[in-house]
């Protein structure tokens, strides 16, 4: 997407062939910075201190990562190139144990890497280029992967808002979205932005309510930041006001992203998701939840019942990264003494959701509707 | 309440009989100061500059005003007398001018003392003290009414909390409250916390979930601060978590107070409060809403359609005072640039309130049951 007309990746390989770079997410809104990745303990510690987040993003830098260890492992002597490689596939692996995309994309790099790591293979390719080549092509394809298929999400989704500006006569349509599942979440397009950034790439009026998302405030400080660089309008609101704007006929529709999808349908996101979602059925506003397939989880049967909840540091509720004089400062936004529980994320239950915006179309929010789209993709490993 | 074992009001009268005592709501949670108010002047300042809020506080706040408006007649030649307050009056008024308490209380004082106004009762009081005595037992009486009805509303809370405690078989009672509609609001008890600290009085096992309640976090920084100090038992959540913790059977009642009561029930209390009765409804916990009979306007047949919602300074989501190094800070949140708005308010709609507890008793959400209740104020100005 593009930052002030320049158009970006969040993650990408430098003209140099041996340099990653990345956008720095710890320092948004307050600064742009872009950071190199040259080594795999640096690409494991950008996943690890959160200068990368978001399930589509974290998978894509641990391609890159393995990519790195190829290269690592063509200047080391050449019968220690698969203890490099399986040192790094740990390391990378280690980072974020709970995030799914990272071990998918290690395991997919292993793959490819793995034959040409037999002693007759490394004896055939004595500089290594074949397998720096190997890799780089296959972590150049999981960021593409990526990519097209939010991209695909935009061009699915897109179709809904254009209805919606037909029917309202061109007045510009109000989306209301939850949390980041913006392309800064992602390579490229994100997932509940991907229809909104087709859309108003096709010059389609569109206003953007942006959810603050407490406590991390994903919405205020990414999406709003995003959509600002991209040129969308959008106005940021308190996580409160949702329901509120629904009532009075501010809102058309809502779309959000999704961090695991269960076999029914239930669909686990940033907590407040299921709020907005009562609030969109109690006044006929359209719920749509868009998500790349791989978040899918068809083992489990009820994401209500099933669906483990994350309980992070409640210092993300006391206390927040804020700008005082121009600077970045930790603050306190309550006594320090005040308890907190702080729970990340909750499940909405299928019946609240209309519809499940995919890379292949728009599905039910149901076993049914999700077989029918991904049967390929049941009893996979 | 007791504030670490000291019983306090809100509001008082200092021993010299001359100065007003307040508790400075600005500089809480992270300083506890009471300032001395001793004009009419000082007075309006405390209303306008909120280090006094609150529907019950500003009416009580508003009739020591026109006590002290009495002291400063009392020196000014008798002549004068009524013009000193009726200029007081105006003042008091202008405050905060959509405060319904304040003028309710303003009006209540000026038909204690007009009667005392008149020339012939001038000259029978030389040194005003006639003036000066009504006055002041004026002010007492609207603080101890605020404080009564409030207690009041906590015996018949106190109720449902007991037949919770017993169904548990005495396991602590899991309440969950928005905003700050407790006694820092008010004079004593509060409304929503007044059958919270009763059955925490009684002995009642309870726990208390305080949403946040962004932008201006009053339960975070209000609600949680008198939590603590009268030793009640609870835990800071983001708004986003209220519906999460309903779902996982993790709250047995919701009880929140009320800014405005339409005649058919809808009640206009802060932002959020209908998404939390949406997640009550859907997940059947009871759902009640804490209001002293100065909070029902009659003259309203739909709250949804007729309360009008007051829009705030985007600049409390954009900006928060913080507590940096030890001291209040104010500090930006997000991009300052970024485009927010903020509605203070929201309506949720009968049909999702369980009952209101009024100083009457527990009365239902509809025309019917207002007005079985309270029917003297049908048609009262």
């Amino acid at each position: 997407m593009k930052i002030d007309g320049v158009p970006y990746r969040t993650i990408w390989l430098d003209e140099d062939g041996a340099t990653v770079r990345v956008i720095d997410q710890r320092a948004l809104p307050f600064n742009f910075e872009t950071r190199d990745v040259r080594t795999v303990t640096e690409c494991a510690t950008a996943i690890r201190d959160m200068w990368v987040r978001g399930a589509g993003l974290i998978g894509a830098t641990a391609g890159y990562g393995m990519f790195l260890a190829a290269l690592e492992a063509s200047e080391v002597p050449q019968g220690r190139r698969r203890e490099v490689i399986e040192r790094a596939a740990r390391e990378l692996r280690a980072t974020r144990p709970t995030a799914v995309n990272l071990s998918w994309s290690v395991e997919r790099q292993w793959s490819v890497m793995e034959p040409l790591l037999h002693p007759s293979a490394v004896a055939n390719d004595p500089s290594g280029d074949a397998l720096v080549t190997a890799a780089r092509a296959e972590a150049e394809r999981i960021a593409d992967e990526d990519a097209a298929a939010c991209r695909a999400i935009g061009d699915h989704g897109l179709k809904l808002l254009v209805d919606l500006s037909e029917r309202s006569k061109g007045a510009a349509v109000n989306v209301l979205t939850h949390c980041n599942a913006g392309w800064l979440a992602f390579v490229d397009y994100g997932s509940a932005t991907a229809p909104i950034y087709a859309a108003h790439d096709a010059g389609i009026a569109l206003h953007v309510w942006v959810d603050e998302t407490r406590p991390r405030s994903q919405g205020a400080r990414l999406t709003a930041w995003e959509l600002a660089r991209h040129g969308v309008p959008h106005t940021v609101i308190a996580d409160n006001a949702g329901g509120h704007l629904m009532q009075r006929g501010m809102v058309d529709i809502v779309i959000t992203g999704s961090d695991r999808t269960a076999r029914n349908g239930d669909v686990a996101n940033k907590i407040g998701t299921y709020e907005k979602a009562l609030a969109a059925q109690d006044n006929g506003v359209p719920f749509y939840v868009a998500l790349p397939s791989s978040t899918f989880d068809l083992t489990l049967d009820d994401g209500v019942r099933d669906i483990p909840i994350e309980e992070r540091d409640p210092r993300e509720i006391t206390h927040a990264l804020a700008l005082h004089e121009g600077q970045p400062t930790e603050v306190a936004l309550m006594d320090e003494a005040t308890p907190a529980k702080n729970y990340a994320f909750d499940v909405t239950p299928a019946r609240l959701v209309t519809g499940l915006i995919t890379e292949r179309g728009i599905c039910e929010a149901s076993e049914r509707g999700i077989l029918e789209a991904f049967a390929d993709l049941d009893g996979a490993p």
